[in-house]
């Protein structure tokens, strides 16, 4: 049988809400799984076990006085060092904001607790959420990495510390981490979950991520997180619902395999595995227009003068205990002109444009979610370049952990969907996971 | 009895759709109003009277044939000249761009056919919507400034040439000419309406603009043109009808009288003259917090940035054919720092914070819509500053022609509502209009 600590969210919470499962008992159980785990792979960056005792007898007490249920009723969730919370430190993987506590939680822990969720605790996330690697190791083998930034959350969902988790993305900070751990990352459409609260880098590329092992877990998340928050512009209000997106996977799911400008880059075993399940799905490879090899160079103006901005306090206050690669990017902001920077917002909007226009009729593109399996430890989180692109776009854009690649470690198949179009990405993410490989 | 060419739009639809009124009927008189007032008015920049009258005997032959009506059916339109149209030329008020001709129509231009409208011709810019006059005067008085960049339109509008009009507000390009004109301008939330198809300043800037001589025809021409465009991300769909909160004036609508720290620019009659208005309506005094007094500047980086990407390649191919004034903004704009830019954005959106949080128990504030009555001309559009800080929030704006100033000019009153609650804005503009200000 399961243990509790490896079903899934959507299973666990039908026990929670009929009674036969107890929130104090799940948090319990991950809890104790956490205790087994955590010395090898630190996935928490802060972790009170009575806090999160407490809290899950709260929700017991709801469920037994009567009063209504949320939709993540009893169900334990990670929380990224960068999204705040006002009764936990919110430190931002670096010895800089060490002790900082906000005076709020973010609008994405706000929705969590009224959706009745269970918050654990908050999970390692890379220096500011940049480069530089966190203590984390990769439950499937400490020796590699778990990706980065949200390296804590992949990792404890991967190891059955919670079943659900909560990441960011700016660069390729979910899909890279999911597909080194073998689990599910899904980074929604820029504007279907609110900002307000997380480290700021760039408000156009910022985006949140959301964490699970199943298609359904993470569209569970999301349909109790998303929707428009007056404090952050780019949100709207969804007209579907991912839940029953999930729960109705595409009969044909009309799929692109889309190689990218940045393919090369990928080793042969990930070439190989990707070309060979689009050979098994019978896929069309339609690649992207030349103009998306400036792709990554436009992401990066923007995400370094960005970083310039939101970091050029620390770096004055406190320069010499960022890391050199931080650091450096600061610097490197501070020689761009506006004009770069205006250049490759409009660039970005091309892309934008014609990314819209060309896999319109598709119900998402297939393509690798990193340049191969987790690597070897070596201080830093990975190439996020598999997601930069998607990111730059704000599409949408899962990891499924269908594919093995050397020493049985997993290899992650991101699908991307159209703009605000996350329930057919959805749709098509749950026929493929049924679907599986084979 | 009044003439056609003076009633409001929303009188002339009922009249439009019972078939008491033909398209081509309407459409001539105003044909008539503009060979009447055109030689001294000049609001046209392009105008073809046969086509005028061939798109109106086609909305007649509709309205015989029993179709569908449009919301906006028979109703002539004027069309800013940087606003594409696919079968009149559109030369955004420069040599530069003389006969350019555009493949499609803005969203917003086939948004307008869609619903039946008549699209009258194009109206006069300033040059690339910037700060150079174009040839139009005032139809209240030819010796002064109609205000721009939307001179046309406002001017149009005003003389009777057009009910409606379309407009656009990087600065304050709606809400000064409206007032100089003693219209009704209406500039709603950044997102309600697109931009795609319209000369390209500023992602975060540039917002459409309304003009008509009544609230509830801005209304009326709003509902026909607002909702999410998916090449246009700041978009979004409205859950409101502004035509119905236009033909429901708020009871007692909260008002806030705000001064803003521009307000002793403002002259002595203007301010005299609102002070008078607040007076008589009991408003509060709820001004801006100081750290508005840099919003002018950190409209002034986010727009010089802007033209500087924008017009960067007109500069370098035909410098010499641009006016001192956008080539300087355009060299003003290459020294900016990325820095400097994404710093302004930080600051926008801690403004938007601060109104947001400061203004949401008021159903709109009270300001002036200018510095004072429209300039005599001289080649400039007359000051945007009181415009400047709604533009940088995105916050909805109207100018109401209430009051007289010198020489009996009309002298704007401006409302400004919530972020994206643009119904309540128009619900506290009807009973301020219906009140009138005896």
């Amino acid at each position: 049988m399961t243990e509790l600590a490896d079903r899934s969210a959507s299973d666990l919470l039908a026990d929670l809400r009929s009674g036969t499962l107890a929130a104090a008992t799940l948090a319990s159980a991950c809890l104790d799984r956490i205790a087994a785990r955590e010395p090898e792979v630190e996935a928490w960056a802060y972790l009170d076990r009575e806090r999160v005792l407490a809290e899950a007898s709260d929700r017991d007490a709801q469920h037994a006085n009567g009063a209504a249920l949320g939709a993540l009723h009893g169900l334990p969730v990670g929380v990224k060092d960068i999204i705040d919370t006002a009764d936990m430190p919110t430190e931002n993987g670096t010895v800089i904001h060490k002790g900082r506590r906000p005076t709020a939680d973010a609008v994405l822990v706000a929705r969590l607790r009224r959706t009745g969720a269970v918050v654990m605790g908050k999970t390692v996330t890379s220096e500011l959420a940049v480069y530089k690697a966190g203590p984390t190791r990769n439950p499937h083998d400490p020796s590699r990495s778990p990706g980065g930034s949200s390296s804590g959350s992949a990792a404890a969902v991967a190891a059955g510390m919670v079943p659900l988790a909560l990441a960011t993305q700016t660069n390729g900070s979910t899909i890279r981490p999911a597909a080194f751990c073998g689990i599910v990352g899904y980074k929604p459409s820029l504007g279907l979950l609110p900002r307000t609260g997380i480290l700021h880098q760039s408000s156009i590329l910022d985006q949140p991520g959301l964490m699970a092992r199943t298609v359904a877990d993470v569209a569970l998340l999301a349909d109790a997180l998303m929707g428009a928050d007056p404090a952050d512009e780019m949100t709207f209000d969804p007209s579907w619902s991912l839940v029953e997106a999930a729960a109705t996977p595409l009969r044909t799911p009309r799929l692109a395999f889309v190689r990218s400008p940045y393919w090369a880059q990928a080793d042969a075993t990930t070439r190989a595995a990707l070309e060979q399940l689009a050979t098994t799905l019978g896929l069309e490879t339609v690649d992207l227009p030349d103009a998306f090899a400036d792709a990554a160079e436009v992401q990066k103006t923007l995400m370094t003068a960005g970083i310039a901005e939101a970091f050029g306090p620390d770096y004055d206050r406190a320069g010499e205990q960022l890391s050199p690669v931080v650091a450096g990017i600061v610097e490197a902001g501070r020689k761009l002109s506006a004009l770069d920077f205006v250049s490759a917002m409009s660039q970005r909007d091309r892309l934008r444009e014609i990314f819209a226009r060309r896999y319109a009729g598709y119900d998402a593109i297939v393509t690798p979610a990193a340049l191969g399996i987790a690597p070897k430890r070596d201080g830093s989180t990975g190439n996020p370049i598999m997601a930069t692109t998607w990111t730059l776009l704000g599409a949408p854009a899962l990891t499924l952990p269908l594919l093995r690649g050397e020493d049985d470690m997993p290899l992650g198949v991101q699908l991307v969907g159209n703009l605000r179009d996350d329930a057919r990405l959805l749709g098509a993410a749950a026929w493929l996971e049924a679907r599986g490989v084979h």
